[in-house]
């Protein structure tokens, strides 16, 4: 972590989320790291498991709404007795947690659901969205910086990282980076 | 790890879960261990972040069911538009993922919900229930025993570990742990 560039946004992608006493130690061992400016919480365990990482100010907690992967339907996209469903039910208590917190919060929205990004910025209408799924996972990248942009931060992983295969696999990772910044542009 | 007596029930309580990429590499890193011989696994993001924990014979994959914790209520305890409680649906789910693998399922239910127990039994009637909440959090051990042994784990780790204020904090967890052992006789 030391050698990464100043300039660079670190996010620990840890999807941490344990009983309160548990989180404020993941918070501090994570979050207290000099150049990690991020971290992704998994909100299953409710308030006393996500509000601990929101103790850190000029630190960002991204709390897991509606993953990119498959099983995002599972539990995520159940439909509550209120009639919402759970990811909206967990974007409502977040945003209402972090109103005296220090920390920022954020919430991971994944690429592969277009359908949802509405309802998203109905609840989150100004809140930055970490977006995993455009790449390998094949998510809409149009559909993100309509509903999104410009408070939303998209990360490419596997996409770019895996070309291993390639003859040259830097300069292969490079042109794929390249081709979705052109995509990109488009929409900007 | 190394150094842990060869007859004890190693449990990493790691609350893991992640998109099916990274859950099988956590799957790896923390099952293959050679002393570690069950994991906790949080199932917010679905099938594809638990089922890889399910591939390890021999190991068990305890699944975040009801938690100790008080935010426990935000999620969990959410009712569903089918009548049931967003818990049951995880049981229930997790249950069906776990039939065609060669791991070894159980859930977590805190010993401070005995209102739900009878419901966790209804649909498990026979998995290893992993049980914390007894100790600092106050759970009900009474009703512990009551639904869920002989299948249960039960474990106490503050109300045990932090004994540093006694004179003699060995033997002052050693006392509380008798005290417990008695306890619980009484009820098997």
């Amino acid at each position: 972590v030391g050698q990464i560039p100043q300039d660079v946004f670190v996010i620990a992608d840890a999807k941490r989320g344990d009983i309160g006493n548990s989180s404020s130690k993941y918070a501090k061992a994570i979050l207290n790291m000099d150049r990690v400016t991020a971290i992704t919480v998994s909100p299953y365990m409710g308030f006393d498991s996500v509000n601990p990482f929101l103790h850190f100010s000029n630190k960002w907690t991204f709390v897991l709404a509606l993953t990119s992967n498959n099983g995002a339907d599972d539990f995520q996209l159940q439909r509550l007795s209120s009639g919402k469903y759970l990811f909206e039910e967990v974007i409502i208590k977040s945003l209402k947690w972090a109103e005296v917190s220090p920390g920022i919060l954020g919430f991971v929205v994944g690429a592969t659901h277009p359908e949802h990004m509405e309802l998203v910025r109905k609840h989150a209408p100004n809140t930055y969205i970490l977006c995993p799924g455009v790449g390998t996972q094949g998510g809409d990248l149009q559909a993100v910086i309509k509903h999104f942009a410009p408070r939303v931060l998209i990360n490419i992983g596997r996409h770019l990282l895996y070309t291993e295969n390639q003859e040259d696999p830097f300069k292969a990772a490079q042109k794929k980076a390249a081709i979705i910044q052109t995509e990109m542009a488009k929409w900007f």
